[in-house]
């Protein structure tokens, strides 16, 4: 089984492409070199970097929901921000880590219990496995209000 | 600098959830577990494979069309699809390979210095080098048609 997109770039000098994925939800869809490495774009654009973010934080919260679902606890609500850093710090841009924060709403678990899946979800998420740069998780109960908890492994 | 997404998740047994990136490009777009896992999703979806797909063909396609440009044979047109494999042969899902083909149509270049640029830019990427999944490359120059090159390395 395979899913797959497409980028199309014409050398106009604009430094624009753009994207389709096999179910649409980018179509036609711009990406750009000003969007990806200036602080400020200039005109909003999709980036690898971002998609990889999207990709991480859905594969974090689906993991994480079925495990969930699985120990009889299924969440209320799953909020995962993922955030895919990009630098250069000797002349080629590389990707050291991706910093993922979920925020969940899980009615009666215990922290032990909710830790050790929210654990298990990041070892276990096929795209999070399939990735090399760190992957820095930290996660937060909502039903426990100020509380969060780093759970950084790699 | 970085560049993020955020999932948002509600456990109504419905098994679907909605994305939004920075820029926008994905806003509220549903992905699901049927449109990842079965060959025939009930509706159309995003999956984080696709969006990992999309994530390749940006990255390879903004380095090759810099590297090309540098080179002195900018390039009239790319067009890169990424196809990200997704099987379960023990127990559990995961990704061994990333296919990508990119058709490029560069006038008046050699293939010689053509096949050098496109297997650079597969190690430059900033993306495809954060991965850990094997990457296929073919290339093939529209120029030349009917030739086509493997220069898959890992």
């Amino acid at each position: 089984m395979d899913r797959g997109a497409i980028a199309f770039w014409t050398g106009t000098g604009a430094n624009v492409g753009t994207l389709t994925t096999d179910s649409g939800a980018l179509l036609n869809t711009p990406f750009s070199v000003s969007a990806r490495f200036e602080p400020q774009p200039a005109a909003p654009a999709s980036t690898p970097e971002e998609l990889l973010a999207a990709a991480c934080a859905s594969d974090y919260t689906m993991t994480l929901a079925e495990r969930l679902q699985a120990s009889g606890h299924p969440a209320y609500t799953l909020r995962t921000e993922a955030r895919v850093q990009l630098v250069r710090p000797s002349g080629y841009w590389e990707i050291p880590a991706i910093r993922i924060h979920c925020s969940a709403d899980v009615p009666a678990i215990e922290d032990k219990e909710f830790l050790a899946i929210a654990h298990a979800a990041r070892r276990h998420g096929p795209l999070l496995r399939s990735l090399r740069a760190d992957i820095v998780l930290t996660v937060s109960l909502e039903t426990m209000p100020g509380r969060e908890w780093g759970i950084s492994v790699q």
